[in-house]
């Protein structure tokens, strides 16, 4: 092979090499490791924890006790027997310091009153308040309906709102490929109904409940008032109820319902967000923070939503406890109360962080279920921190995590700004809107695999974050 | 910015230049997508694909009325039924070819004795026999045990084995990741443990199921024998059971058990595979095979092992006959019988396949569950292939599919040998080795959006392999 010594090299030839370079350095920076001998150490200590998390499932039997209490809506009485628990099981679990968060709380009671009959028929609708929701008057709300799929359908028919009842039929897009797009698109009739119902005059609103299943327990959740506008008590129906009424509406476009709420709300509570944590060997001060929330909604067992997600990041230090790993940075837990409605957990704790000397260096969510790991969302804006973070895909890929995207990290660790780096945990998603915020939501839904790998995924990320930094 | 007209070259850096070039052009045939229009034109058909999938969750249905008629054994009545109802509904489905092909099937029947009692106390173990088992004596056998978590451990006590129940109580490695790895780990006891036991003697032989749920039905499964060694009768222990027994050893090692089951193996049954297809409008006569294994194990539904493939496959044809999509190739789908104990169909049509004229272009089996969808394996050694297909990852991502990678295809469609590209469809597993070859495998463990993924993911393959070739 003839080998050329030199070759004279034109502009365009120039900018191409230098294309090439670019591409090349790029591909290079997203696929190597950048210290191998520590990769491999790396890759061994994940597949400890992992092998250890599915042989030992005991994230999973605290998730059990846990859901054995009853559910945690912020202010009940269950919730605080919860919160003793949790405080009681870090004790119990050797951590270095655990302690209680103390914040006042919005106390919601859902009643013991939660009726809707189609008048003149033998048929009662399975419902539940929405959270927040105003009680009715005892003898209930009897009106027509008035059905819309959304708030432009509502607007141009406005002037026969007044009254009635609005039905906001339109429940998710089942057709969507992601569940939380699908509930993306539809949560602003449950935020936002009553508010655009009442403008018009209506009396009370109904919604389709906001879930993949297609039966018959309806899915609560938070719904907003504003104080220049009256308010309407609100409830979503089962999904089955829900379309038997839009088939009933259009035989009989006149029928009647009485609906019958008497949930009220209480002055605020006292409430704790659950803390605990293991120091750090070279790094006290720099703390690398996991968590969940720790209320629920009052119907089922809040399992996926969100004690999962607390055992699985309770669990998290308990691996390292377990294993004798002892971590750079100091690891603490966080069960934030609060979440549901109105994260006051979240934002005692992030006024707490602001003011702390101490560096909230990265911190992770995760309250998307414990479904099988696929992958983290960064909240950053750095390729740099992007790239770092996906170099450790070889060594995540042990927990089954595929990917590291930019996206939203948590409702509740949004709200600490002075952190250097929030993450949110991703579980597959397709049966998480089956559960969510209903009766479904219980222990027997969580699969102790699917949870393990979730508790171990989280582990490593924060084991790397220690040890490598960002 | 000043830019060079010309620069010199030495022999080393335009050795660089060749290998950057060459990276770079790895790199894009990895990624580039071949004809851009194509792809958003493919985009927006597989975009259509799931959506349709997903909100009419059709072939979920047809898989329901699938589990109704029963467990499908080889050779069984229900099995037959199930048949007659498949090809049924392909005739109604309005498929352009419909029909049955012939084949004579290994015909076990379980019978209706399985009794396993630890002599002289009042339990009942949960056993199933493992399919092809002998029966053992109406009295039973009754012997102590020798309990083993190897083939090594127990050639090394060979001596003690005679006349005893041989128990095989390893299960799966809990702590493997990918639970077909598990599995995998395990089978041997399934398969070989009665040959191996029968070697120094023993009377029957115990195996812990192979399972990852902690609950109490066993799970059973094909076993063998040979010829030149005595068989002898073999059954699960559900998990539970199995524990229990192992504790009760440690501390009564010479306690008895009498095993009775009264299972039989009668003349070969004649069977069929059911098979229908859409003419290509092209290349009538190149074939995309898609389909799985009709027949299960004759506890539960078969819902996972294997309704949900065939159902899923044969959605794929119903898919296109709904959307009205003509693909250039034909389109078949053939549900195999006797995978289970036998592959007698698989091998019935592979031998059919060699002597088509037609081309078996691409074959893809679905035999791994109806979870959510993660990926493909290839069966090839051609990089080309593989480059092609991961090519089409951003149009198969509109339904989960996140890899494609070199792999095993399937039982039944690894004897088409003349396949130019056998697929294997892999959804999340980690749920898969609760349900299989158990009682638990029922239609109620398949997810409706889980399911749709997977069809609407091999429709969409199946039709990127019909539309742009390999």
């Amino acid at each position: 092979m003839k080998i050329p010594g030199k070759i004279a090299i034109t502009t365009p030839v120039f900018f191409l090499i230098l294309f090439l370079l670019n591409i090349s350095s790029f591909k290079m920076t997203e696929q190597k490791i950048e210290n191998p001998v520590n990769t491999e150490e790396h890759i061994k200590i994940a597949q400890l924890i992992v092998q250890t998390a599915l042989r030992e499932r005991k994230g999973y039997e605290y998730l059990r006790e846990l859901c054995k209490i009853g559910p945690r809506l912020s202010g009940s009485e269950t919730s605080l027997k919860a919160i003793n628990w949790a405080y009681e099981k870090m004790k119990s679990l050797g951590f270095d310091s655990v302690w209680l968060q103390p914040v006042m709380v919005p106390h919601w009671k859902r009643g013991n009153v939660a009726s809707c009959n189609i008048v003149g028929v033998n048929k009662k609708l399975s419902i539940l308040a929405l959270g927040g929701s105003i009680a009715t008057s005892p003898e209930g709300i009897t009106a027509e309906l008035i059905e819309v799929k959304s708030f432009e359908e509502l607007s141009d028919r406005k002037h026969e709102v007044k009254g009635k009842i609005v039905f906001y039929s339109r429940g998710l897009d089942q057709s969507q490929l992601n569940t939380f797009t699908a509930y993306g698109g539809a949560i602003k009739f449950r935020t936002q109904g009553a508010i655009e119902a009442a403008k018009y005059g209506a009396s009370g609103v109904l919604i389709k409940s906001l879930t993949t299943k297609y039966d018959n327990n309806p899915h609560t959740g938070v719904m907003s008032y504003v104080d220049s506008i009256p308010k309407i008590p609100v409830a979503a129906l089962g999904f089955l109820d829900a379309e038997l009424l839009s088939q009933e509406l259009k035989q009989n476009p006149h029928l009647k319902i009485n609906l019958k709420l008497n949930c009220e709300t209480l002055p605020d509570a006292k409430s704790f967000n659950v803390i605990g944590e293991i120091k750090g060997t070279e790094y006290p001060d720099e703390i690398i923070l996991v968590g969940g929330h720790f209320d629920s909604w009052d119907v089922g067992d809040g399992a996926h939503d969100d004690g999962a997600g607390c055992m699985m990041t309770l669990e998290v230090l308990d691996l390292m406890k377990r294993l004798d790993i002892k971590l750079k940075r100091t690891l603490r837990c966080v069960l934030f109360i609060n979440e549901e409605n109105g994260t006051r957990g979240a934002i005692e704790y992030a006024n707490y962080a602001l003011t702390s000397p101490q560096i909230h260096f990265v911190v992770i969510e995760a309250d998307r279920g414990a479904f099988t790991p696929i992958g983290f969302y960064a909240e950053t804006d750095s390729t740099e921190i992007l790239n770092k973070l996906q170099n450790w895909l070889p060594i995540l890929e042990n927990a089954n995590i595929e990917w590291i995207r930019k996206g939203g990290s948590g409702v509740d660790i949004q709200k600490i700004k002075n952190a250097r780096l929030r993450l949110g945990y991703v579980p597959d998603d397709q049966r998480y809107m089956d559960i969510h915020h209903s009766a479904n939501d219980v222990f027997e839904e969580v699969h102790p695999r699917e949870f393990e790998l979730g508790a171990a995924a989280i582990s490593i990320m924060a084991y790397l974050l220690s040890e490598e930094g960002l």
